[in-house]
């Protein structure tokens, strides 16, 4: 995969469709070969062309096909496959009505989006105005995609991976099953699984994938024979399940308010969020997932002392005498957020997300949390390292796992 | 750059450490010339530093350190680099004093951390226990680093940086520019743009990067006079300004919510969100520029109707004769957190996020939102297209926007 813009290079945007594109292909047991970010240049370009025909029978480039001048890819690809650019009137009607559903002015550099190389197919665009481009080259294909997200995703989806597994069938069948871990450090983790590594069968290997304090574990097969793979993966996911016991959360890689949503749906449970140092954090990677409604009911943020207070009924006496940053707060929060939205359950977070605001008591990265189910109220304080970004989503984190810890199994 | 790790290149982790690096260099004129991110493969590891030294004179890796079996760099680049594994006192001092500070206990993969090749020099890892291994060859450097970003950003800023620029220093200028732009498409600008763009000088370059509906130009420049650089930046950036004018929304490269957060604090003002479908995500993105709580006083996020209700006052009827995305309703909950939580400004939001819940006269993406400053309030339904994640930061950042353009100038 070649990854083209100037503004991914100096980190500037983050790409996210290359590792999405590579999850759509795992299941058909396509892995990339590399990914690579490169410059808006033609002379880098067309190296990265020719490096990576040289290792893969399929080259998928992102980006550098906007109509503005940064834009150089497309001729690039021309001059590199041979032909000209020309006028397409099957894209150009494509252009057009995109532009017509987006309701916008066309304009002459969206007329521009019409000119293709003469040596591609073209893959009309249904979500935007830049055309994909199949190449051919020795058996081998170089389709050229939208950088946006959204329009790569889509067309990734309904056209171009549709057509290229059509074009390339694979001879042997590929697995990936991951687990979720919770409560363990990673070295700790590989020494309780020194044996099951030891045992694994060859064609099966195991990655450690620690991320915000949670660990996902993944095994991943790879066989020509079906079955054998399935027996061999099952094999092993129960012996993990064996060894490893509570310290997996879960069975599939799910976020962590996923498997929370499917634990409080499971129970019948609602739940709600008090939160002051997250800052909306917790509500927003549960609202995230799709169907939150059914167990979510609400938040109240409360950045504001008076909030606490006059929302929450958090006590003045608790605040003076424990500060806000204390056990009684995120406690009385976890208390008053049930009260005032009518739920079952709730996390809540007071702390120092920093970079300002420590002291010497409460240093930046002091966070207390609470989590409540039905009566049972249980809270701790954890000190993360990092910046604030770092501390609300470990912070975020922690919270979440403290409220699934203490639901019934 | 050489970013390493299986579960980057099947996209299970997005890398963010390229990206950050570039950004810490770009003030000192060093970019990166590409970033290539590869499997944990020895065969790979050993390409990929053959090619990077054919074109840079530093390269830095990242990945691939952890004490557990997937990790093969660090004995693939003690082959490369020549010599044998060693055990290293300093090093397993620093293993030690990090595991204690944590709490954890050390276990024989903790150990293994402190071998490291002969052929390169340690720095100390302070914030992790994989050490930081810095190679040479041929007047070239190699810094391999954890994967980790809270220890790569840490060891960078604090060691590998500031050691690099010490050892080659640059002999040109270098400048970037942002400007934040909102309300008019990436093609109509560039056609605004076109004569701008080409009287040019030549060692300036103008990029377009767009992005939830917000656009930044981004000016580069690289000279060796630095007088003659700035003038020229200075001179293209006040002529951007008379172009655009209001289109031009912020001066640097701020996320849309401290641009709001800054006019909010001049003006002396306070704001509150009453969240439905952004779900926490209006307030996580305020709160998470540090400083916030100077004029955010907190949130209520009412995923279920009756908090609409009870808490933040809507009426029954307007829910009933209107349905609770619609304006009366959004209009009602600006007001209501703004009473509620005592706060100057406020914005609402009500929409169908998806994937779920659509109907033929709400479908899926539409957002009804609302912003009030004082006694004005004003309203505004959009539809967006994609997924939820993406109706949820579009809706987001058409939120922070409309509060924005309502504050007085």
């Amino acid at each position: 995969m070649i990854v083209i813009g100037d503004e991914l290079l100096i980190g500037q945007v983050t790409d996210t469709n290359s590792g999405w594109i590579a999850r759509q292909f795992a299941p058909y047991g396509w892995e990339p070969h590399y990914v690579k970010v490169i410059a808006d240049d033609a002379y880098e370009i067309t190296r990265a062309i020719d490096e990576a025909f040289a290792v893969a029978d399929v080259v998928l480039t992102t980006g550098g096909l906007g109509p503005t001048k940064d834009d150089i890819t497309k001729t690039t690809m021309c001059e590199y496959f041979g032909g000209t650019l020309v006028y397409d009137e099957k894209t150009a009607a494509n252009v057009l009505e995109v532009v017509r559903r987006r309701g916008i002015q066309l304009n002459e550099y969206t007329r521009l989006q019409a000119m293709v190389p003469s040596s591609c197919r073209v893959i009309q665009n249904k979500v935007g105005t830049a055309p994909i481009m199949w190449f051919e080259r020795d058996g081998k294909v170089m389709v050229a995609m939208p950088g946006v997200p959204h329009e790569t995703c889509t067309m990734m989806s309904s056209e171009v991976m549709p057509q290229l597994l059509k074009r390339f069938e694979g001879d042997f069948h590929i697995d990936h099953r991951t687990l979720v871990v919770y409560g363990i450090t990673e070295s700790a983790l590989a020494m309780k699984l020194d044996d099951f590594e030891k045992n694994l069968p060859l064609f099966l290997h195991l990655a450690y994938l620690p991320n915000e304090g949670v660990i996902r574990l993944r095994l991943d097969g790879k066989h020509t024979d079906a079955t054998l793979l399935k027996e061999a993966m099952d094999a092993a996911l129960a012996s993990l399940h064996s060894q490893l016991g509570d310290l997996i959360i879960a069975d599939g890689d799910l976020p962590l308010a996923a498997i929370l949503g499917s634990r409080l749906r499971q129970l019948g449970l609602t739940m709600a969020s008090a939160e002051s140092c997250t800052g909306g954090n917790i509500a927003h990677e549960i609202t995230r997932i799709a169907g939150s409604s059914d167990y979510f009911t609400g938040s109240v943020i409360c950045y504001n002392t008076k909030v606490k207070i006059n929302q929450l009924k958090v006590t003045q006496e608790a605040v003076d005498n424990y500060t806000v940053v204390s056990q009684p707060v995120v406690e009385q929060m976890c208390q008053g957020v049930c009260d005032l939205l009518g739920c079952d359950c709730s996390v809540a977070t007071s702390g120092i997300a920093g970079p300002g605001g420590g002291t010497p008591d409460t240093p930046v990265g002091t966070v207390w949390m609470a989590a409540k189910v039905g009566p049972r109220i249980v809270s701790q304080v954890k000190r993360f390292p990092g910046d604030r970004d770092r501390v609300i989503n470990r912070a975020t984190t922690a919270a979440l796992h403290l409220l699934l810890s203490i639901l019934p199994r």
